[in-house]
Protein backbone atom coordinates (compact mmCIF):
# COMPACT_ATOMS: atom_id res chain seq x y z
CA UNK A 1 0.00 0.00 0.00
CA UNK A 2 2.94 2.13 0.53
CA UNK A 3 2.97 1.84 -3.06
CA UNK A 4 -0.03 3.68 -3.74
CA UNK A 5 1.66 6.50 -1.61
CA UNK A 6 4.63 6.40 -3.86
CA UNK A 7 2.68 6.75 -7.01
CA UNK A 8 1.04 9.72 -5.62
CA UNK A 9 3.99 11.63 -5.05
CA UNK A 10 5.21 10.42 -7.88
CA UNK A 11 2.62 11.77 -10.31
CA UNK A 12 2.72 15.85 -11.26
CA UNK A 13 0.66 17.91 -13.78
CA UNK A 14 3.12 17.42 -16.86
CA UNK A 15 3.58 20.36 -18.47
CA UNK A 16 5.90 19.24 -21.35
CA UNK A 17 5.36 16.06 -23.22
CA UNK A 18 7.93 13.88 -25.65
CA UNK A 19 5.69 13.82 -28.68
CA UNK A 20 7.95 10.95 -29.66
CA UNK A 21 6.85 9.12 -26.83
CA UNK A 22 3.37 6.35 -27.30
CA UNK A 23 1.72 5.12 -24.32
CA UNK A 24 1.79 1.35 -24.98
CA UNK A 25 -1.60 -0.86 -26.07
CA UNK A 26 -1.43 -2.35 -22.71
CA UNK A 27 -0.80 0.61 -20.37
CA UNK A 28 -3.70 2.04 -21.80
CA UNK A 29 -6.21 -0.28 -21.82
CA UNK A 30 -5.75 -0.97 -17.92
CA UNK A 31 -6.01 3.18 -17.65
CA UNK A 32 -9.25 2.76 -19.69
CA UNK A 33 -10.65 -0.13 -17.78
CA UNK A 34 -10.17 1.33 -14.82
CA UNK A 35 -12.45 4.13 -15.52
CA UNK A 36 -15.02 2.27 -16.35
CA UNK A 37 -14.61 0.00 -13.44
CA UNK A 38 -15.07 2.95 -11.33
CA UNK A 39 -17.92 3.60 -8.80
CA UNK A 40 -20.46 6.05 -9.95
CA UNK A 41 -23.73 6.83 -7.99
CA UNK A 42 -26.49 4.39 -8.54
CA UNK A 43 -24.19 2.68 -10.27
CA UNK A 44 -25.29 5.15 -13.80
CA UNK A 45 -22.06 5.67 -15.01
CA UNK A 46 -23.47 8.96 -15.99
CA UNK A 47 -20.68 9.85 -18.13
CA UNK A 48 -18.68 8.57 -21.20
CA UNK A 49 -14.57 8.53 -22.06
CA UNK A 50 -13.21 9.71 -25.88
CA UNK A 51 -9.69 8.90 -26.47
CA UNK A 52 -8.43 11.53 -29.08
CA UNK A 53 -5.40 10.83 -31.12
CA UNK A 54 -6.49 12.14 -34.34
CA UNK A 55 -3.94 14.84 -34.92
CA UNK A 56 -6.15 17.84 -36.86
CA UNK A 57 -9.06 17.35 -33.81
CA UNK A 58 -6.23 17.63 -31.10
CA UNK A 59 -5.08 20.79 -33.04
CA UNK A 60 -8.38 22.16 -33.06
CA UNK A 61 -9.21 21.33 -29.46
CA UNK A 62 -5.59 22.56 -28.61
CA UNK A 63 -6.81 26.39 -30.38
CA UNK A 64 -9.73 26.27 -27.69
CA UNK A 65 -7.75 25.19 -24.72
CA UNK A 66 -5.31 27.93 -24.18
CA UNK A 67 -3.17 26.84 -26.37
CA UNK A 68 -1.94 24.25 -24.03
CA UNK A 69 0.77 22.04 -26.06
CA UNK A 70 -0.23 18.73 -23.96
CA UNK A 71 -3.48 18.46 -25.80
CA UNK A 72 -1.19 17.89 -29.33
CA UNK A 73 2.30 16.56 -27.67
CA UNK A 74 0.49 14.15 -25.01
CA UNK A 75 0.27 10.37 -26.32
CA UNK A 76 -3.39 9.93 -26.11
CA UNK A 77 -5.96 12.62 -24.81
CA UNK A 78 -8.98 11.35 -23.06
CA UNK A 79 -11.73 13.54 -22.28
CA UNK A 80 -14.24 12.42 -19.73
CA UNK A 81 -17.98 13.50 -21.18
CA UNK A 82 -20.99 13.34 -18.89
CA UNK A 83 -24.56 13.12 -20.02
CA UNK A 84 -26.22 16.03 -20.62
CA UNK A 85 -29.05 15.02 -18.74
CA UNK A 86 -30.10 11.96 -16.87
CA UNK A 87 -33.10 10.78 -18.85
CA UNK A 88 -35.11 7.94 -18.35
CA UNK A 89 -33.81 6.23 -20.73
CA UNK A 90 -30.46 6.22 -19.51
CA UNK A 91 -31.50 5.26 -16.34
CA UNK A 92 -33.51 2.06 -17.76
CA UNK A 93 -30.71 1.25 -19.85
CA UNK A 94 -28.51 1.05 -16.87
CA UNK A 95 -31.21 -0.91 -14.62
CA UNK A 96 -32.18 -3.25 -17.28
CA UNK A 97 -28.50 -3.95 -18.16
CA UNK A 98 -28.00 -5.11 -14.12
CA UNK A 99 -31.28 -6.96 -14.36
CA UNK A 100 -29.66 -9.14 -17.81
CA UNK A 101 -25.97 -9.47 -15.88
CA UNK A 102 -27.44 -10.86 -12.75
CA UNK A 103 -30.01 -13.10 -14.86
CA UNK A 104 -32.85 -11.63 -11.65
CA UNK A 105 -35.35 -8.97 -11.44
CA UNK A 106 -35.36 -8.12 -7.66
CA UNK A 107 -38.78 -6.37 -6.71
CA UNK A 108 -36.60 -3.61 -3.89
CA UNK A 109 -33.99 -2.72 -6.63
CA UNK A 110 -37.19 -1.99 -9.20
CA UNK A 111 -38.64 0.35 -6.43
CA UNK A 112 -35.55 2.09 -6.52
CA UNK A 113 -35.46 2.41 -9.93
CA UNK A 114 -39.10 4.23 -9.49
CA UNK A 115 -38.47 6.24 -6.66
CA UNK A 116 -34.77 7.58 -8.81
CA UNK A 117 -36.55 8.07 -11.96
CA UNK A 118 -39.20 10.31 -9.68
CA UNK A 119 -36.57 12.01 -8.38
CA UNK A 120 -34.28 12.76 -11.41
CA UNK A 121 -37.28 14.04 -13.20
CA UNK A 122 -38.23 17.03 -10.73
CA UNK A 123 -34.49 17.30 -10.55
CA UNK A 124 -34.63 18.98 -14.09
CA UNK A 125 -32.04 18.53 -16.74
CA UNK A 126 -29.40 21.39 -15.79
CA UNK A 127 -29.16 19.68 -12.37
CA UNK A 128 -29.23 16.18 -13.47
CA UNK A 129 -26.11 17.25 -15.96
CA UNK A 130 -24.18 18.93 -12.66
CA UNK A 131 -24.67 15.68 -10.97
CA UNK A 132 -23.40 13.66 -14.11
CA UNK A 133 -20.38 15.89 -14.29
CA UNK A 134 -19.74 15.16 -10.80
CA UNK A 135 -19.26 11.23 -11.09
CA UNK A 136 -17.21 11.81 -14.06
CA UNK A 137 -14.68 13.39 -11.38
CA UNK A 138 -14.79 9.95 -9.88
CA UNK A 139 -13.38 8.56 -13.07
CA UNK A 140 -10.93 10.91 -13.30
CA UNK A 141 -9.61 10.46 -10.08
CA UNK A 142 -9.33 6.63 -11.06
CA UNK A 143 -7.63 7.62 -14.03
CA UNK A 144 -4.98 9.34 -12.66
CA UNK A 145 -3.96 6.89 -10.18
CA UNK A 146 -4.08 4.21 -12.94
CA UNK A 147 -1.89 5.96 -15.31
CA UNK A 148 0.61 7.03 -12.04
CA UNK A 149 1.07 2.82 -11.68
CA UNK A 150 1.73 2.43 -15.51
CA UNK A 151 4.35 5.36 -15.01
CA UNK A 152 2.66 6.94 -17.60
CA UNK A 153 2.55 11.20 -17.11
CA UNK A 154 -0.59 12.86 -16.98
CA UNK A 155 -2.13 16.57 -17.12
CA UNK A 156 -5.81 16.86 -15.32
CA UNK A 157 -7.11 19.61 -17.57
CA UNK A 158 -10.02 22.54 -17.06
CA UNK A 159 -8.80 24.99 -19.50
CA UNK A 160 -10.49 24.54 -21.74
CA UNK A 161 -14.12 25.90 -23.77
CA UNK A 162 -16.27 22.99 -23.07
CA UNK A 163 -18.66 24.35 -25.61
CA UNK A 164 -16.00 24.40 -28.22
CA UNK A 165 -14.46 21.20 -27.84
CA UNK A 166 -18.45 19.78 -27.42
CA UNK A 167 -18.58 20.82 -31.16
CA UNK A 168 -15.15 19.53 -32.10
CA UNK A 169 -16.33 16.00 -31.17
CA UNK A 170 -19.84 15.70 -31.74
CA UNK A 171 -21.08 15.71 -28.47
CA UNK A 172 -24.18 17.75 -28.56
CA UNK A 173 -25.76 15.03 -30.89
CA UNK A 174 -24.84 12.13 -28.74
CA UNK A 175 -26.35 13.99 -25.53
CA UNK A 176 -22.75 14.61 -24.38
CA UNK A 177 -20.66 17.64 -22.40
CA UNK A 178 -17.37 17.70 -22.12
CA UNK A 179 -16.43 18.29 -18.42
CA UNK A 180 -12.49 17.78 -18.06
CA UNK A 181 -9.39 16.77 -20.32
CA UNK A 182 -6.82 14.26 -19.29
CA UNK A 183 -3.71 14.29 -21.77
CA UNK A 184 -1.86 10.73 -21.16
CA UNK A 185 2.10 10.68 -22.39
CA UNK A 186 5.96 10.60 -20.91
CA UNK A 187 7.47 13.70 -19.66
CA UNK A 188 10.07 15.43 -22.12
CA UNK A 189 13.68 15.39 -21.10
CA UNK A 190 13.31 18.90 -20.90
CA UNK A 191 11.25 22.17 -20.53
CA UNK A 192 9.12 21.52 -18.16
CA UNK A 193 9.17 24.09 -15.97
CA UNK A 194 7.02 22.18 -12.81
CA UNK A 195 8.56 18.75 -13.24
CA UNK A 196 11.68 19.55 -10.33
CA UNK A 197 9.23 21.50 -8.10
CA UNK A 198 8.04 20.81 -4.83
CA UNK A 199 4.66 18.97 -4.50
CA UNK A 200 2.67 21.47 -2.13
CA UNK A 201 -0.47 20.25 -0.62
CA UNK A 202 -2.19 21.52 3.11
CA UNK A 203 -1.34 20.14 6.12
CA UNK A 204 -3.16 17.50 7.85
CA UNK A 205 -4.63 19.45 10.11
CA UNK A 206 -5.33 21.95 7.28
CA UNK A 207 -7.28 19.06 5.57
CA UNK A 208 -8.69 16.85 7.91
CA UNK A 209 -11.00 16.96 10.80
CA UNK A 210 -11.39 14.15 13.29
CA UNK A 211 -14.70 14.31 14.84
CA UNK A 212 -14.56 12.01 17.62
CA UNK B 1 -0.67 -2.92 -12.71
CA UNK B 2 -3.41 -5.63 -12.46
CA UNK B 3 -3.37 -5.49 -8.56
CA UNK B 4 -5.28 -2.01 -8.91
CA UNK B 5 -7.75 -3.66 -11.60
CA UNK B 6 -8.11 -6.71 -9.13
CA UNK B 7 -8.58 -4.05 -6.61
CA UNK B 8 -11.39 -2.04 -7.91
CA UNK B 9 -13.08 -5.78 -8.73
CA UNK B 10 -12.95 -6.48 -5.17
CA UNK B 11 -14.43 -3.39 -3.81
CA UNK B 12 -18.54 -2.73 -3.67
CA UNK B 13 -20.47 -0.62 -2.19
CA UNK B 14 -21.11 -2.32 0.98
CA UNK B 15 -24.48 -2.60 2.33
CA UNK B 16 -23.72 -4.19 5.63
CA UNK B 17 -21.19 -3.70 7.81
CA UNK B 18 -19.67 -5.65 11.05
CA UNK B 19 -19.81 -2.53 13.71
CA UNK B 20 -17.27 -4.87 15.51
CA UNK B 21 -14.27 -4.33 13.60
CA UNK B 22 -12.66 -1.36 13.67
CA UNK B 23 -9.91 -0.15 10.67
CA UNK B 24 -6.53 0.05 11.95
CA UNK B 25 -5.16 3.91 12.43
CA UNK B 26 -2.37 3.13 9.97
CA UNK B 27 -4.30 1.72 6.81
CA UNK B 28 -6.91 5.12 7.95
CA UNK B 29 -3.88 6.85 7.71
CA UNK B 30 -2.72 5.87 4.31
CA UNK B 31 -6.77 6.37 2.97
CA UNK B 32 -6.83 10.16 4.59
CA UNK B 33 -3.09 10.35 2.62
CA UNK B 34 -3.79 9.64 -0.32
CA UNK B 35 -7.04 12.43 -0.55
CA UNK B 36 -4.36 14.72 0.70
CA UNK B 37 -2.35 13.85 -2.32
CA UNK B 38 -5.04 14.06 -4.70
CA UNK B 39 -4.63 16.31 -7.80
CA UNK B 40 -7.18 19.41 -7.77
CA UNK B 41 -7.63 22.45 -10.35
CA UNK B 42 -4.98 24.63 -10.16
CA UNK B 43 -3.80 23.36 -6.97
CA UNK B 44 -6.33 24.92 -4.71
CA UNK B 45 -7.53 21.08 -3.20
CA UNK B 46 -10.99 23.17 -2.67
CA UNK B 47 -12.41 20.66 -0.21
CA UNK B 48 -11.99 19.04 3.30
CA UNK B 49 -12.39 16.07 5.05
CA UNK B 50 -14.37 15.37 8.24
CA UNK B 51 -13.50 11.91 9.83
CA UNK B 52 -16.58 11.03 12.36
CA UNK B 53 -16.22 8.28 14.93
CA UNK B 54 -18.66 10.18 17.41
CA UNK B 55 -21.20 7.63 17.92
CA UNK B 56 -23.69 10.41 19.04
CA UNK B 57 -22.99 12.43 15.85
CA UNK B 58 -23.21 9.57 13.11
CA UNK B 59 -26.95 8.43 14.91
CA UNK B 60 -27.51 11.96 13.95
CA UNK B 61 -26.08 11.94 10.55
CA UNK B 62 -28.19 8.16 9.90
CA UNK B 63 -31.60 10.03 10.60
CA UNK B 64 -30.83 12.36 7.80
CA UNK B 65 -29.34 9.88 5.46
CA UNK B 66 -32.71 7.73 5.10
CA UNK B 67 -31.91 5.44 7.93
CA UNK B 68 -28.76 3.86 6.41
CA UNK B 69 -27.19 1.32 9.06
CA UNK B 70 -23.94 1.93 7.22
CA UNK B 71 -23.59 5.52 8.37
CA UNK B 72 -23.34 4.01 12.47
CA UNK B 73 -21.93 0.79 11.93
CA UNK B 74 -19.27 1.27 9.41
CA UNK B 75 -15.74 1.84 11.21
CA UNK B 76 -15.16 5.73 10.23
CA UNK B 77 -16.83 7.86 8.37
CA UNK B 78 -15.74 10.19 5.65
CA UNK B 79 -17.60 13.53 4.82
CA UNK B 80 -16.07 15.43 1.81
CA UNK B 81 -17.11 18.71 2.63
CA UNK B 82 -16.51 21.26 -0.32
CA UNK B 83 -15.76 25.09 0.13
CA UNK B 84 -18.66 27.46 -0.23
CA UNK B 85 -17.12 29.65 -2.29
CA UNK B 86 -13.61 29.97 -3.83
CA UNK B 87 -12.47 33.26 -2.20
CA UNK B 88 -9.94 35.81 -2.65
CA UNK B 89 -8.39 34.73 1.06
CA UNK B 90 -8.57 31.01 -0.09
CA UNK B 91 -6.85 31.18 -3.18
CA UNK B 92 -3.72 33.53 -1.67
CA UNK B 93 -3.55 30.88 0.84
CA UNK B 94 -2.89 28.13 -2.03
CA UNK B 95 -0.14 29.97 -3.74
CA UNK B 96 1.32 31.84 -0.92
CA UNK B 97 2.00 28.42 1.07
CA UNK B 98 3.03 27.47 -2.74
CA UNK B 99 5.80 30.04 -2.97
CA UNK B 100 6.51 29.02 1.04
CA UNK B 101 6.93 25.58 0.34
CA UNK B 102 9.27 26.14 -2.52
CA UNK B 103 10.87 29.03 -1.25
CA UNK B 104 10.51 31.50 -4.68
CA UNK B 105 8.21 33.54 -6.21
CA UNK B 106 7.22 33.19 -9.89
CA UNK B 107 6.57 35.67 -12.15
CA UNK B 108 4.60 33.44 -14.18
CA UNK B 109 2.71 32.00 -11.42
CA UNK B 110 1.82 35.26 -9.75
CA UNK B 111 0.30 36.02 -13.24
CA UNK B 112 -1.78 33.01 -13.10
CA UNK B 113 -2.83 34.11 -9.49
CA UNK B 114 -4.38 37.17 -10.61
CA UNK B 115 -6.08 35.57 -13.57
CA UNK B 116 -7.14 33.01 -11.24
CA UNK B 117 -8.95 35.78 -8.78
CA UNK B 118 -10.68 37.56 -11.77
CA UNK B 119 -12.19 34.44 -13.41
CA UNK B 120 -13.54 33.28 -9.67
CA UNK B 121 -14.73 36.98 -8.73
CA UNK B 122 -16.73 36.97 -12.61
CA UNK B 123 -17.83 33.58 -11.76
CA UNK B 124 -19.59 33.52 -8.52
CA UNK B 125 -19.94 32.08 -5.20
CA UNK B 126 -22.42 29.21 -6.18
CA UNK B 127 -20.45 28.24 -10.16
CA UNK B 128 -17.39 28.30 -7.55
CA UNK B 129 -19.02 26.01 -4.56
CA UNK B 130 -20.12 23.74 -7.74
CA UNK B 131 -16.35 23.58 -8.98
CA UNK B 132 -15.28 23.00 -5.68
CA UNK B 133 -17.58 20.02 -4.91
CA UNK B 134 -16.22 18.47 -8.35
CA UNK B 135 -12.46 18.49 -6.96
CA UNK B 136 -13.86 16.82 -3.82
CA UNK B 137 -15.34 13.75 -6.28
CA UNK B 138 -11.83 12.94 -7.53
CA UNK B 139 -10.45 13.09 -3.66
CA UNK B 140 -13.64 10.24 -3.45
CA UNK B 141 -11.93 8.44 -5.98
CA UNK B 142 -8.79 8.66 -4.91
CA UNK B 143 -10.26 7.11 -0.80
CA UNK B 144 -12.21 4.17 -3.06
CA UNK B 145 -8.89 2.98 -4.26
CA UNK B 146 -7.07 3.40 -1.28
CA UNK B 147 -9.16 1.39 0.72
CA UNK B 148 -9.52 -1.08 -1.98
CA UNK B 149 -5.52 -1.56 -1.33
CA UNK B 150 -6.07 -1.94 2.27
CA UNK B 151 -8.84 -4.20 2.40
CA UNK B 152 -11.05 -1.87 4.08
CA UNK B 153 -14.92 -1.78 2.47
CA UNK B 154 -16.50 1.57 1.30
CA UNK B 155 -20.07 2.84 0.33
CA UNK B 156 -20.24 6.00 -1.31
CA UNK B 157 -23.04 7.97 -0.07
CA UNK B 158 -24.82 10.46 -1.70
CA UNK B 159 -28.20 9.82 0.53
CA UNK B 160 -28.45 12.52 2.91
CA UNK B 161 -29.85 15.79 3.13
CA UNK B 162 -26.66 17.91 2.71
CA UNK B 163 -28.21 20.89 4.56
CA UNK B 164 -28.70 18.84 7.51
CA UNK B 165 -25.22 17.14 7.55
CA UNK B 166 -23.45 20.85 7.46
CA UNK B 167 -26.14 21.66 10.56
CA UNK B 168 -24.91 18.33 12.54
CA UNK B 169 -21.48 19.02 11.78
CA UNK B 170 -21.20 22.85 11.92
CA UNK B 171 -19.86 23.32 8.66
CA UNK B 172 -21.84 26.60 7.66
CA UNK B 173 -19.71 28.36 10.13
CA UNK B 174 -16.78 26.81 8.45
CA UNK B 175 -17.71 28.24 5.20
CA UNK B 176 -17.72 24.79 4.03
CA UNK B 177 -20.67 22.19 2.76
CA UNK B 178 -20.91 18.39 2.48
CA UNK B 179 -20.64 17.06 -1.08
CA UNK B 180 -20.68 13.20 -0.51
CA UNK B 181 -19.93 10.50 2.56
CA UNK B 182 -17.94 7.43 2.52
CA UNK B 183 -18.47 4.64 5.24
CA UNK B 184 -15.26 2.89 5.72
CA UNK B 185 -15.26 -0.11 7.53
CA UNK B 186 -15.51 -4.03 7.30
CA UNK B 187 -18.22 -5.93 5.57
CA UNK B 188 -20.44 -7.95 7.68
CA UNK B 189 -20.44 -11.72 7.29
CA UNK B 190 -24.09 -11.75 6.72
CA UNK B 191 -26.99 -9.60 5.74
CA UNK B 192 -25.16 -7.61 2.68
CA UNK B 193 -27.58 -8.35 -0.07
CA UNK B 194 -25.21 -7.02 -2.58
CA UNK B 195 -21.72 -8.82 -1.83
CA UNK B 196 -22.17 -11.67 -3.63
CA UNK B 197 -24.02 -9.78 -7.05
CA UNK B 198 -22.27 -9.64 -10.16
CA UNK B 199 -20.62 -6.13 -10.73
CA UNK B 200 -22.51 -4.11 -13.53
CA UNK B 201 -20.59 -2.27 -15.98
CA UNK B 202 -21.16 -0.52 -19.47
CA UNK B 203 -19.15 -2.57 -21.77
CA UNK B 204 -15.89 -1.02 -23.53
CA UNK B 205 -17.85 -0.27 -26.59
CA UNK B 206 -20.68 1.38 -24.97
CA UNK B 207 -18.37 3.69 -22.82
CA UNK B 208 -15.12 4.52 -24.83
CA UNK B 209 -15.08 5.93 -27.83
CA UNK B 210 -11.44 6.61 -29.63
CA UNK B 211 -11.21 9.19 -32.56
CA UNK B 212 -8.08 8.20 -34.20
Amino acid sequence: MSTLIERLKWRYATKQYDPSKTVPAEKLERILEAVRLTATSSGLQPFELLVVTHKDIREQIKAVSWDQTQVTDCSHLLVFAAWDDITPERVNMMFDLTNEVRGTVNEGWENYRQLLLGILAERGKEANYQAAARQAYIGLGSALIAAAFEEVDTTPMEGFDPAAVDDILGLPARNLRSVVMLPLGYRAAEGDWLVDLQKVRRSRENFITEIK
